[in-house]
């Protein structure tokens, strides 16, 4: 349980900077936030208090799943506060002893309504609510994996290389014939290794469906690997530690199907030499867009993010200059380099990368796959 | 495509009653919200704006999506803000000839620190962002199903009992032996009958995971079915409409196990006859508690909910008196008893049932099966 002691004393560490007395996060279903899972290992439904004397407090939805999975000084049913955020404010108040007159930080996500009602019920505290926050740093450090992390980053890419492997072997022996077939075989296969599931919804889109960025819905019983290209983007989920890789299938492409993957490869390349430390992330979209626009061709998505608890985390790899972040050791990130054909279908080469020292490592093994 | 005008037009007399000129919601990865697919059939990410003048223009992430599911007066690509939602709001100001210092509305889930970044970048409109709303409206609006929806949830409630019955033919004839097999079973079953997939990741929790009120992970290898209690929690989706069932199957039940069979049977029975127009929902989950208390047991979740576009949505049956809601025809609502033992396990039956005039229909056929 040492890795959840390191990550709060960096949070304990920040509020004191901040000033912070006391330090809220809220996981729920309308606002998920994985850093409770990271600072306790809870996987679900909770909301956490810290507080600058270096205490922390669990209220969960679920009791005995906390017990089960978390480490905090208490644990307390969210039952017990009526689920009431305020009530819930109120007993770490009382709990962790944090004197009237104190900054309680909430959620930088807490609506504008919610946060009036705080305001309003606890006018003995200065509540703060602010992107420049302890809250956002803490979703910032999750950035920089620990050891801990990245042995299980590791054990999950491996995990899904071997997914890759088997589904490129039974697209080629004709098994795995229609959308479903691919995203059934890939939920199965994870859970068999010890996944607790798919990282997200798999999105299989055969050669029909493939000029979507996001096929809706994200697989159906439509062919897979027919003629043209087929993608499959997908991962896996190892102890709450998401992979996020995709593959495209091309089968007797035309000309301009394979002129496609030649430029997304080539993109590929070209992205994953620039994951140098102390490179800017802003740089990596004009690129891809300046390579695809010497084709006249456009990038469409952002092209690349964080992974780690999230499948979806910091850093986003785009380009807005307010959003630049410089590599570092310990950043876990994928790259997906894709182009869109209404026609032609489309293409997408996407892999997670590792950065340690100032060299870079790619975990998965994602690849074009020519039938 | 007239069902999307009549929805329009509640919430043009809405803006018109709280005297908003132009009307914001946001459909996005970090906030849900299934009424852009309600008012114009889109089902993914969006922005949706409404101006007092009955005019509308959808921001799509994915135009192509867009253009082929929905309605809206103007369709114009996220990409043309930069993605930026004031840009956005910018954009339906000149295209919807939104006059200077008129009422803007945005989302009453707006983040507090988003809040002040709308206000300082629009300064020369009033922005509004409160509970009392016409976004809530519309919330609390879709309680009340039309005919379109009324179909469409009928549809998915036949899907949804022809998999009932299969399932309980298969753990029968011990072809679904794990947790694993029940969910695939379902998400192929849904599929193959037309479902964009199921309603939310499957909860199969057998005779060992049974206790905890939602079984994590969701599903796994375990084994399903035997000995004691096992629960099986899952719904389909059907042009986004949700249906949500909940069965048990008991195999050799203990007497303990046997109680608690017949206690929730008798509780869905009891909640059952209180489905009558004008009723108050605050009164159901009192119900179940003063039952279940008698045998001093615990109600440990909400007894209800309402069902549609969101598998959870208006209106929330709890004892809350804060949120009581009068029943009314239209509505279409999920009542799921149940009862959690950490020694013999969980039982909990969940149904979907439908109010339209005087009376109620029973939409689906989950049950306690005895194997």
């Amino acid at each position: 349980m040492s890795q959840y002691q390191a990550r709060l004393e960096k949070i304990w560490d920040c509020m004191d900077y901040f000033g912070v007395a006391l330090l809220m996060f809220e996981d729920s279903s309308a606002r998920r936030n994985s850093c409770i899972r990271w600072l306790t290992g809870h996987p679900g439904d909770a909301l956490l208090f810290l507080s600058a004397n270096k205490k922390s407090m669990l209220v969960p939805w679920d009791v005995n799943l906390a017990k089960a999975y978390s480490r905090a000084d208490f644990i307390v049913p969210y039952n017990d506060f009526e689920r009431l955020p305020v009530k819930a404010i109120l007993g770490a108040v009382g709990k962790l002893e944090i004197p009237a007159g104190s900054k309680i930080e909430i959620p930088p996500v807490t609506p504008y309504p919610a946060f009036l009602n705080f305001i309003g019920e606890l006018p003995d505290f200065d509540i703060i609510c602010r992107e420049d926050s302890v809250s956002t740093y803490a979703l910032r450090r999750r950035c920089v994996k620990d050891a801990y992390e990245i042995a299980i980053i590791r054990k999950a890419a491996e995990i899904t290389n071997k997914i890759i492997s088997l589904l490129e072997k039974n697209v080629r022996s004709g098994k795995i014939k229609t959308e479903a077939d691919a995203a059934i075989f890939i939920e199965l296969e994870a859970r068999k290794r010890g996944c607790d599931g798919t990282a997200f919804e798999t999105i299989a889109a055969g050669q029909d469906r493939s000029f979507g960025i996001h096929a809706f819905p994200s697989w159906t019983n439509a062919p897979f690997a027919g003629k043209g290209l087929s993608i499959l983007d997908f991962g896996v989920n190892l102890n709450g530690y998401k992979t996020d890789v995709t593959l495209t299938f091309a089968r007797d492409p035309n000309v301009h199907q394979q002129k496609m993957i030649n430029m997304v490869e080539k993109a590929a390349k070209l992205l994953s030499e620039m994951l140098v430390i102390n490179n800017d992330t802003v740089y990596f979209e004009m690129v891809a867009e300046e390579y695809f626009g010497k084709f006249k061709k456009r990038l469409v998505h952002a092209i690349g993010h964080g992974i780690g608890l999230d499948a979806h985390e910091y850093p986003y790899i785009r380009n807005r200059k307010e959003d630049n972040w410089e590599l570092m050791s310990g950043m876990v990130i994928a790259l997906e380099p894709g182009l869109y054909d209404p026609i032609h279908g489309g293409c997408r080469l996407e892999n997670d990368y590792l950065l340690e020292g100032n060299d870079f490592e790619v975990l998965t093994e994602a690849k074009i796959i020519q039938l």
